[in-house]
Order: C-alpha cells, then sequence, then structure tokens
C-alpha cells in the first residue's frame, strides 16, 4: 500500500464509522441458520403463501391477525431473500418518481408536505419479529413496546433515502404514527439514530385518540394539518389504514408488511 | 362397461356439454411451447418482476403503460403455472367472508348491492393477452374492442362462484364496466355464455361519459346508485380505478392484473 492508498482507506475507515445505523445484513441473517432442504418450501405451501401475501398487500384480506403458520419460512424467506429490499427499493422510486413531478413552494409558502408511518416505513421492527417467528404469533403489545422503547430498530435504507431525497426537494415532512405520545423521546431517539433529521411534525398517539382506529386518527390528523394549510401530496405507510381514509393525499404508497396488520 | 356405468358415463357427457365456457385449462396453455431451460427467469429479473407486479398490484406504480419486457415470462408464468388462479380464488374467498357478515334485506328494501367490473374481474381477456405478449406490447383499442365484441372471454371460476353465493345471499348484483354502450349486445352474450345471469343492471360508458376516467366514470355512478337508495357493501375489480373515488364501497375487492392499467 502507498501513501495515497493509506490515506483513502483511512477516509473510507473514518466515514464508515460515521454512517448511521440502517439495515445491517446482521439482521437479514436469522440466528438459526437452516440448511438449504429445511427451507424448500413445498409447492403447495408456497403457492398458498404467495397467494395470501397477495390478498394481504392488496389489502382483500381485512382484517387478519396472525400470518399462517404454513408461511413462517415464506415471510422469512422473504425479508431474508432481498425480495423485502427490491420492493422496497421500488416503491421508493415510485414515491420519488411522482415528487418530483409536484411543484414545491418555497418561503412562506413552504407547505407542501409529505407523510411517513413510522413503524415498518421508516424504522423497521424486523429484529423483534425475527424473535417472534414472524409474525406467526399473535402480537404481543408488551413485549412490542419494550423492544420499541429500547430504541434499537434500523432504519430502511430506501426510505432513508426517498426521506432525504424528499428533503432536498423542498417538501415538508410530517411523521405520523400510531406509537403513544408517552414513547415520544424513545421514538426521536431512535429516528436521530437511524439518520433521519429534519422533520417538520411528529405526530403520536395521545390519551385523546385511545380507542379510535388508526384509519380515524390518522386521517382526522391530515385534516388538521389540510386545515393548517398544508398540502398533502405524498403519503408511504406499510399498513392500509395509514394512506385509507379521508383526507387522502394526492399519492398513497403502499410499503410491503406481511408480518401484521393494523385496522 | 356394464350398463349401470354407461348410464353414469352418459349423464356426464351430456352435463359436460351444458357447463358453461368458464377458463378451460386450454387457454392456460400457450401455443408456443417453451423449453423449460429458455422459460427458466433470471434470478434477477425474477426478483425484479416480483417488485414491478407489487408496485402494479399495491397501486404503488400508477400510472404505468406496458409490462416490462423483461418480465414477458414471469407474467406467462404467472397464468400458466397456477398462481392466477390461486389469488383470484383467494380473493373471492375472502369477498364471501366479508358477505356472509351483511345483513342482506329482502323484499321491497332489497338494495343491497355487489358491484363487479368486467374484463379481468368476471369475464377473462387473457386469450386476446396471450396473442399480444402479456402486456409488453402498448395497447390497441381497435383489436382488443374486436376481440371484446367476439364475446368469447371465458369466465373467471373464481368470480362466477363468487357471483352465484352472493345471489344466492339475496344480494343486487351491479355489473359496471368501462365498455362502452354500443358493446352491450356482445357483452350480454358473453356474460351468458359464461354462466354469469340474473344481474339488477349493466352500467357501460355512455357518449355522455366520454373524456372521464375510469375513476370519475365510476365513482359517479356509484354515487347515482346511493342516491336511488342502494347500499353498496361489496365492489370487486381488477383496478384500482374500478375501487377508488367517492363514494367507495363499504369494502372493496382488488383483482390480480399484471397485464394493464386503466387510470
Amino acid at each position: 500500500m502507498n501513501s495515497s492508498q493509506a490515506v483513502v482507506l483511512f477516509i473510507l475507515i473514518i466515514f464508515s464509522s460515521l454512517i448511521p445505523s440502517t439495515f445491517p445484513e446482521s439482521i437479514l441473517e436469522f440466528p438459526d441458520p437452516i440448511s438449504s432442504s429445511h427451507r424448500k418450501i413445498l409447492k403447495d405451501d408456497l403457492t398458498y403463501c404467495k397467494s395470501w401475501s397477495y390478498t394481504v398487500e392488496a389489502n382483500d384480506a381485512n382484517p387478519w391477525k396472525q400470518v399462517p403458520i404454513r408461511c413462517t419460512q415464506f415471510v422469512k424467506d422473504y425479508f431474508a431473500g432481498g425480495q423485502y429490499l427490491s420492493d422496497s427499493n421500488f416503491v421508493a422510486d415510485q414515491s420519488l418518481g411522482f415528487a418530483t413531478t409536484v411543484n414545491v413552494a418555497a418561503g412562506d409558502d413552504a407547505k407542501d408536505v409529505w407523510i411517513f408511518d413510522i413503524d415498518e416505513t421508516l424504522l423497521s421492527n424486523l429484529p423483534y419479529y425475527a424473535d417472534h417467528n414472524f409474525g406467526t404469533e399473535i402480537f404481543d403489545e408488551t413485549t412490542f413496546n419494550e423492544w420499541a422503547d429500547s430504541a434499537q430498530c434500523p432504519g430502511l435504507p430506501a426510505s432513508l433515502k426517498l426521506y432525504n431525497n424528499l428533503l432536498d426537494l423542498g417538501f415538508r415532512i410530517v411523521l405520523l404514527t400510531g406509537r403513544a405520545e408517552s414513547q415520544r423521546n424513545g421514538t426521536v431517539k431512535n429516528l436521530l439514530s437511524a439518520g433521519y433529521r429534519s422533520w417538520e411534525r411528529l405526530i403520536l398517539r395521545r390519551p385523546s385518540d385511545h380507542g379510535t382506529t388508526a384509519v380515524e386518527y390518522k386521517s382526522k390528523s391530515r385534516m388538521k394539518l389540510e386545515a393548517e394549510g398544508y398540502r398533502i401530496h405524498g403519503n408511504s405507510g406499510d399498513q392500509w389504514s395509514d394512506l385509507y381514509g379521508s383526507p387522502m393525499a394526492t399519492r398513497s404508497f403502499k410499503l410491503p408488511n406481511p408480518m401484521y396488520y393494523i385496522a
């Protein structure tokens, strides 16, 4: 190695230590390595699980409580095999494609908004779900909130890239999450450590929102934003309850989530 | 063969000749048999095409004009490999699951409606698209209308079963299609030959609907139905433009269609 190579290597080492924790390959390498023969999904199961996944993502299956047991390996493979990252990238590309067509105002009229949900949209709970059989167990609020409060969720790389591109285009970013107001500090800490910054507002469920569905709570929040003069162009979420309800954004972007359903 | 076996065989032959043309296996066996080595989709293409298909079915890709060339085989395999029929069955099962929860009124108040789109919902244009590279060609209205007017579309078996189940439950069926009023006779002939019967109304585009998008035309039609006192519980369509727009049905059911997009 000559001295200029050494300088480049030194710079690379310094920079890589500064890169925020986004979506390390390690969380896609699950703790229990399974031999390829065990991993093979039966043809019948594969057809079934693909159809199940289709109805989940297109909002035909509604409501649903658990991933079918026979689809555990299917869901695991979806994350481990690169399809999840590919699908996420595709959705982010479509989102950015639309965003670039929006005439974004600056100055006093800087009210052009893009809304993001948080869980499975900006941050990933995959490490938690990998420990809980990928959604085949009934959701347990206590252990999930303990995990969320630990602020260890990695960021989704496709969403982080989109997020930064939208900031560059001049969009105001509103984060609208089903997490509770009491989880604000942990959520902010986690968002920052995953590389997100400069959001206009972080809206969490207040005690007065208790008992409302996600569709009701999120629609009402969008209505308030519009009443304040914000123009909601894009809305990104992994649940249809992030996107449906009046008013809707001009364009809604459904991110994949085969692990759980929220009404 | 003894005489009772001969009688059974005779009855089977008579009955099979009466079964309406629904979805013969032959339309899934495409005319150009391709060797398995040629049929193999490259891993990169498979990941790409799965992601493309995800964004199409979840309405993230919007608008789009053609199936990507590299996904021709993927789309072909989707139909030929049984996944399309499986997905269609899953959606129909979800639809029926919801339908059975509806309190359907009888007599003078028999106004509980289920809306069906026609193309790729009740009837399949797969034979046409198999001759036109499965959506990788730009849509050609002239040849497509010639095909549609020939009234040879097979029925989708999952939809026909659902349709009959809904009639049995007491639902009024409204058919709401983007086909033109001038195509009424051919459409009725095709619906009947595919086994559909007893619809309450068949709504086609009139000249006054010319120039409106499918979302506008179909929302307006749903609004008129509601003004007449109909309660729209379910809506089945292969395009988001069949389902979106105000008013929406209580539940909307998206059927798969990786071949074309209608705004």
